[in-house]
């Protein structure tokens, strides 16, 4: 077996080209200048962005019909990050007619600054307690149906042995009711696992404008469930991989709008790229595909390529569940367990809803269909499974527990620094001390100390970040919103975006006060 | 001319089928029920999810090679979100082979809860001071290139009279280079201004792991820059929308990765309906697509189409510049001209750069190409726009600026509730006042006050978010991270995440402390 490119440090991609045999190379080429400089070659002279920059051809063999192209980049051009991986690979080369992705083999430096999948097949097993068989899922549907249909529904389904109950992707709500229909669907699936003592999972699916999306996730995490059904190409792949690794969540991978990559053979990418590296990097645990026979348009071959990817070697990062849906009647279950081995969740929605009227007894007839094939074994689910980073990330770095002593209106371990670091805007003696959230804490805000002398004043200035201060030492004068106020320690002031504001002291002792901000703020500027 | 379907307030869809002509309304019934209620047809009798839920088949019309299918979808099924939007018409029925998407319709009523393009074609204008031509635009390449040769570049195309001038969108940086790198961009444009008086703008591409993004435009607002570079495909639609409206800044949509839903006939979207309806709604100001006749497959009638769709009336959304790219050289201005008229966006890169080796001169010699066939008219740019939602939006409701006068730790206009809402944890004499934070302010964080009577204690708890702490009347104990100290008025302690922690009053008269938390949290739980 060769050694392949990607052990050599660089990214390498095959490209499919359907093209006239002898323009290959050619179209390799334009492939390999497209996208990484965008220039035409002969507008390219810098030895160092020639060496550095510009895609490599490796090898281009020609057949019948097409071309299979090799180029290898060098991985820095991606900066660590998927989005600039996917403009790195295919931005623009996904508009040249006949250019495919066929593989994509990315080096070990590479992959190690992807989390991947925080469960992966041995997480998710842990928390089911289930082992050495498949596993069994369905949805809740349809849209429409009232809410405790739903509910009763993955209830049944729990009560019936399964072990993972998803929302179909087209329910949405509003934030209220994505807690009322979710709460009363994970409530029948915690009281069956009650009775059970069993560890059904219930999925969610969330869909929401993305400065929307932290309302959903928290609510979800409060009350504790495990995972969400999440779609990757309809929010974006790195949205998906963020929200999964900073809310610590099983994420269930959906196909939605993939077709339009995967279908044709002349455009695109193909499935196991797609649906198996690419969703696995970012961090799917689960990756659902239209199963091979069902009424989409995956070949067996194709599915069979789409495992492999989930679950072979990959620098460490975990493996994934594949999860064949569409169209799988009970009569495959068979075919399907010797096809998919144990390693594979089946996800059975209508055919399974239609086999049986009661629910439950049409999840047992599946899930013992499947004990015929496979010896399970059960242990005890896993009360708690913390993967790797229970807590959110931050790229700050992480304070611990301090307490910083007051002396006379000075902290302990903070220095008082200057107002502002230059003087563009006018004030007149004022120090500042940061006391919290500029060394490491936590927080989505800062806080800070003032004190203004006698006859000083802050700047008058405006932002578009709002400002809280307390009042806690002499007398100040607040001017904002064409007011003009007297402060007096204990009392509190909010300035709201936009308003041009100042703080004097007109007394004749120190004037000093808290102001709390974002962390993440504007520039103040003049009015 | 018929009236639309989308005119009735129903979501209109035309899908081009390529199937067996007999199989055409089986196949559009198919995609009917696969987008709505993933079922077969015999499984759903409820009348009001036939009624609400399943798309309506509106006509079918074979012709020899395909046919065309009009469906049409209740648009509450959407709930006004762009990610739910694309589920709907084409999440699932992507994977049916031989299913593109040819026409798309929305009714007022949805396009409603959508801003568009923030600034669109008339903000620019405004902004430039440009009228009555098309504008010029080219980008800063090649990758690798040293950093002063970009910033010259950036200078010498806005000497010349370029309008805008863009980063390429494969150049990518950690957050430290991208402020050196555009900064130095940023100020040579900024020099050529101040030197012509004109107002060329300069946009960044931005790319960045989503947790990251913020870092960047935060940046980029700061220091003034106007607008940014994105790519709708790679970073998710509603990510790019989220974005361009949080920030306010005019959007330049890069087509990378669309060519995976345009190029073939057979699959996919349709380049007008992606890329002009699509891009628009979510808020590009200009879209970038590849010219007809250049390096790339799109057609003059492809073209065309995406112009009307970025410039026909769309529900009061604001009309967004078409920006031609890709192989455009200076003979094809006339034509160019001639085919897209004033309002577009001529955006040249390699043959502008490659006209002339001074690229003041070269652009000047294609802008006055332009001139040629318009009657340029200039005003004095803006220096000031602001599009409607200047302030970073918010769902919660606004505050204005407001004092809280302090009275024996008490506040107006501000009750004293109950420590905790339930008695899930163990806690004694506690009151607690919501200061700032949840009476509509615009803070990351919230303000509270509570005050623990003699003998009293906070439950003992630990959370994902932190606590910052201020003593401000009588003397308290922390318990955190297994120690336990006194606290003084004026001390301060940060709690960190997940440390267990209580609060105790061991004195004899009230102990009361400010208790900053992020705004957004999660419940606090027993250890």
């Amino acid at each position: 077996m060769s050694k392949s490119i990607s052990d050599t440090g660089r990214i390498e991609v095959t490209y499919r080209l359907v093209c006239d045999p002898h323009e290959a190379e050619t179209l390799a080429r334009k492939i390999a200048y497209e996208q990484t400089v965008e220039l035409p070659e002969h507008m390219v002279t810098d030895p160092d962005v020639l060496e550095l920059v510009v895609g490599r051809i490796e090898s281009v063999t020609v057949s019948d019909d097409h071309a299979l192209a090799s180029i290898s980049f060098n991985p820095e051009l991606c900066n660590s990050q998927l989005p600039q991986l996917l403009i790195l690979i295919f931005g623009n080369a996904s508009i040249f007619p006949g250019v495919r992705i066929v593989d994509l083999r990315l080096p070990p430096g590479l992959l190690s600054c992807f989390n991947g999948p925080g469960f992966g097949i041995d997480g998710l097993r842990h928390l089911l307690g289930v082992y050495d068989r498949p596993l069994l899922a369905s949805a809740i549907k349809p849209r429409g149906a009232p809410l405790d249909a739903m509910a009763k529904m993955a209830g049944a389904f729990a009560r019936g042995g399964g072990d993972i109950i998803k929302d179909d992707q087209n329910l949405v709500d509003s934030l209220t009711d994505f807690k009322k229909r979710t709460g009363a669907c994970y409530d029948a699936v915690r009281k069956a696992n009650e009775e059970s003592g069993r560890n059904c999972l219930y999925f969610p699916h969330v869909s929401a404008p993305v400065q929307e999306l932290e309302g959903y996730f928290e609510y979800i995490k409060r009350v504790g469930i495990k995972g969400v059904l999440l779609c990757p190409m309809i929010l974006g792949l790195d949205t998906v991989r963020s929200l999964a690794s900073q809310y610590a969540l099983i994420m269930m991978a959906h196909p939605a709008l993939t077709g339009s990559y995967t279908n044709s053979t002349e455009q695109g990418i193909t499935h196991e790229v797609l649906l198996g590296t690419l969703f696995r990097m970012a961090g799917a645990d689960i990756s659902i595909f239209p199963n091979y026979g069902g009424r989409f348009s995956f070949s067996r071959t194709e599915c069979n390529a789409i495992c492999e990817r989930l679950t072979e070697p990959l620098a460490g990062l975990n493996t994934s569940f594949p999860a064949p849906a569409g169209g799988m009647q009970y009569d495959d279950l068979p075919e399907l367990c010797s096809v998919y081995g144990e390693d594979a969740v089946f996800l059975i929605g209508g055919s399974l809803q239609g086999h049986d009227p009661d629910l439950v007894a049409a999840t047992r007839a599946f899930q013992d269909r499947i004990r015929e094939y496979f010896t399970e074994r059960l242990e005890t689910p896993a009360q708690e499974f913390l993967p790797a980073c229970e807590i959110p990330g931050s790229v700050r770095a992480i304070a611990q527990h301090q307490l910083i002593f007051c002396q006379d209106y000075n902290w302990e371990d903070r220095e008082s620094i200057a107002y502002k670091p230059d003087d563009e805007l006018s004030f007149a003696g004022v120090r500042r001390i940061e006391l919290m959230g500029q060394h490491g804490e936590k927080t989505a805000f800062d806080l800070r100390y003032f004190e203004i002398e006698p006859g000083g004043y802050t700047s008058l200035e405006k932002h578009r970040h709002a400002h809280v201060v307390i009042a806690v030492r002499g007398i100040g004068v607040i001017i904002a919103c064409d007011r003009c106020d007297i402060i007096r320690p204990m009392d509190i002031a909010y300035v709201a975006p936009m308003e041009i504001h100042q703080i004097r002291n007109n007394g004749s002792e120190p004037f000093g006060f808290f102001c709390i901000v974002d962390h993440d703020r504007d520039r103040p500027i003049a009015p």
